[in-house]
């Protein structure tokens, strides 16, 4: 019963030592520790919060539970981005190759789709082929190689995260900014990173809708990373609507081809390169923010980005040629064009509505367990802001039966609000960043 | 996943209805919820409390998990004294054959000693012989037969609470007064009760040491007896010193036996007194609380109660003469007699110190499982405010073994203080009565 006395500290508003979180995580990695006390310890984290120092020891030692992609002293610069996530979001699919054909070291572990948001883990596993579960020490060899690496947290990477977050989901204890940003950390930190972009969503699609709760979890984490001597930088980012046009699996991974192909929507394109600014400069490849612009539009301009896809996806099992030529893509049975209802102007597209019907059509996940069908989705052919006539297309709908297509036509109905008055674009797509300097008011 | 949104209800502060806790304690007692997600929301609670309308329907819920003490419409009424636990409380050993022999049915079920204070079941099975464990059946019987049955709290009542119970305790969740009065109520309303009198501790050896959170639990276990029409009062008695002399199982049961022959000591006689007459109020035996104490006071100067509690054991597989003659009660090996090491007044004695002794020489228990030494204790012979002069007996320690007797003369430096100027006796024995009505100081 070691723990009862720590539950009891923490629920009457103290803290554990760095020993006693080291602990505590090494009990529970390996089952002395029951499920129910913990539970009823991250509850009171939940109330109570952490202090700096607890918040490293927990982190360090979630990280410390499982294995690390060696550091390379020798080798070019590694940075990674991490988000917390969104409906639409296919940056990673971009950045990570546009990023690694500049010459950094890009080891892109991602995580599933749970709740209303994508995982780029489910949106890779559309490509026929293509291997997301690859061992630490193939990764490396892989990162060495290619310079770019994209593949699912494997379970060598901080077990003890994988076990609390499955049990914070089944607690309704993960909306806990320390518990947050210490599973994201311990994960983050095994990758060896000489630096980290963040990209904290905000808006009503966001898992923190509110502009300071993100901003609070980017502090967080950048205190967390600096402290472990990897330079980390955020940037806050609009999802008060969906993140380019297309949502769902395989039409994300299209659209990200495209985007390689420089044929990607603008919002898309801005929130790429904005984060690819960082990690350039992270990285030490450029030292101004318009040069590490020009590079990265240089490199995607060139082809180099969309090659370097093609060489990882050749690497981890899939065919090259797909980046260029998309239509070996699942391709969903049932398509339909859903035109305005009235004249108007778009006042929203609400993220968390068209997120929650790509679950119901099959294309996100209700438990862990669950399949997704990579072929369901909606691309979304109009932004808040634009004018539109009755009849004109709003979105194309893909579904596996007639019953997914009207679960897409009551969504669109319900999340496209179309009104007289001209209205704004939303939020502006890249608002704050962050750094250890402090928050910069960008728009 | 039913439990998820309720946890994550109460954690943000709204209440889950009656039904929802009615399913939640089902399913939680047959394993379909498990521990980890109640223990959740049980910290959940500790922060957030539970509405009056949440607090009787998890009462209900727990009750109605098990069996019940059928109601007697014909026979006599039924009333039942709880204490929520001190250091030296044999004040139920007393009671209970007292107040039966003023013709009310009393049905006291106990539980046992956890943590500092001791348990009266722990306490009646240093009797040799004595059953405890009586199922329901036979418990009712005896109640019918003699008016008196004291026991141990049957897997058939309140099964749902046992759990949770265990559940708490290993979870840092014991101490939420919600939580602690639908426990005790839930059991106490299976008693098919026309009364219940509560004894309230406060004080440094009460499980609630401030009088305020002892008034707030005493006000909530009044309402929920009174909503399901059963009249409850409490008072609110002193625990900054051991109750009476005698602290450890056989000792205390000689204690109550001498207080049976009238010979017990003063302090303990005014509890039992005060409980006494509430419990005859309750029964509608007496009107008036002077006529009252003097049926009391009557009954065991006649010898009349000390026959009921004789006629109990007896019934529950003891020998009465006990009662008279308790020589056959265990007796520890070792003994020792401490004197005062200095002249003075007591100023204090510290009921937690003797408490944590007595479960360290063997005579409480750290974990449900251990089992106890009934003979082991300390009989403390003076009282805070007393004259004591250098080298007059302060206690008798009697022990397992030398380390036990080194263990009780440790704990009685520890807890007796004596100081040079005159000491009051500590907290009023008797300080409040609460009823429906509010709270009444008495002292």
């Amino acid at each position: 019963m070691f723990a009862v006395p720590l539950i009891e500290r923490k629920r009457d508003g103290g803290a554990l030592t760095p020993d006693e979180w080291s602990r505590l995580v090494a009990e529970y990695a390996d089952g002395r520790i029951p499920d129910y006390q913990m539970a009823a310890l991250l509850m009171a984290v939940f109330f109570r919060g952490l202090e700096s120092r607890e918040l490293s020891a927990l982190t360090d030692a979630m990280c410390a539970s499982g294995a690390r992609l060696a550091a390379d002293a020798d080798g070019p610069p590694r940075v990674d981005k991490h988000s917390t996530g969104g409906v639409g979001d296919k940056v990673s699919l971009v950045l990570a190759p546009l990023v690694a054909s500049c010459g950094v070291a890009v080891p892109m572990m991602s995580g599933r789709g749970l709740g209303h948001t994508g995982g780029t883990l489910d949106k890779l596993e559309s490509i026929p082929g293509f291997r997301t579960e690859l061992p630490l020490e193939a990764a490396r060899a892989q990162l060495d190689r290619l310079g770019c690496v994209m593949m699912g947290q494997t379970d060598e990477v901080a077990p003890a995260d994988r076990r609390l977050y499955a049990l914070r989901d089944a607690t309704a204890t993960v909306e806990a900014i320390p518990l947050i940003a210490a599973s994201i950390m311990s994960k983050k930190l095994a990758e060896g990173l000489n630096g980290l972009v963040l990209d904290v969503k905000r808006g009503s699609g966001a898992f923190l809708p509110e502009v300071e709760d993100g901003l609070a979890l980017a502090q967080t984490m950048i205190g967390l990373g600096e402290d472990r001597g990897c330079p980390t930088v955020a940037l806050v980012t609009a999802m008060d609507r969906p993140l380019g046009r297309a949502c769902g699996n395989a039409l994300e991974v299209e659209e990200a081809f495209a985007a390689l192909r420089n044929e990607g929507p603008d919002d898309l394109m801005e929130v790429v390169y904005a984060l690819g600014v960082e990690m350039l400069l992270l990285a030490g490849q450029e030292r101004e923010r318009a040069a590490a612009r020009a590079t990265l539009e240089g490199r995607l301009g060139s082809g180099a980005a969309a090659q370097k896809l093609g060489e990882v996806i050749e690497a981890q099992g899939g065919n090259p040629a797909i980046v260029e030529d998309p239509a070996v893509l699942p391709e969903a049975e049932f398509v339909d064009v859903v035109g305005a209802a009235e004249s108007g102007y778009v006042v929203r597209i609400e993220p968390r509505v068209i997120g929650r019907a790509i679950v119901e059509m099959g294309g996100g996940r209700r438990v862990k367990e669950d399949g997704v069908d990579a072929a369901v989705g909606l691309v979304i052919t109009v932004n808040p802001g634009d004018r539109v006539e009755q009849g004109e297309p709003l979105a194309s709908l893909y579904a596996r039966d007639e019953a997914g297509l009207e679960v897409a036509r009551r969504a669109l109905r319900e999340a496209v609000t179309i009104g007289e008055a001209r209205a704004g674009a939303g939020l502006p797509l890249v608002s704050h960043r962050v750094s250890k300097a402090g928050v910069e008011l960008l728009a």
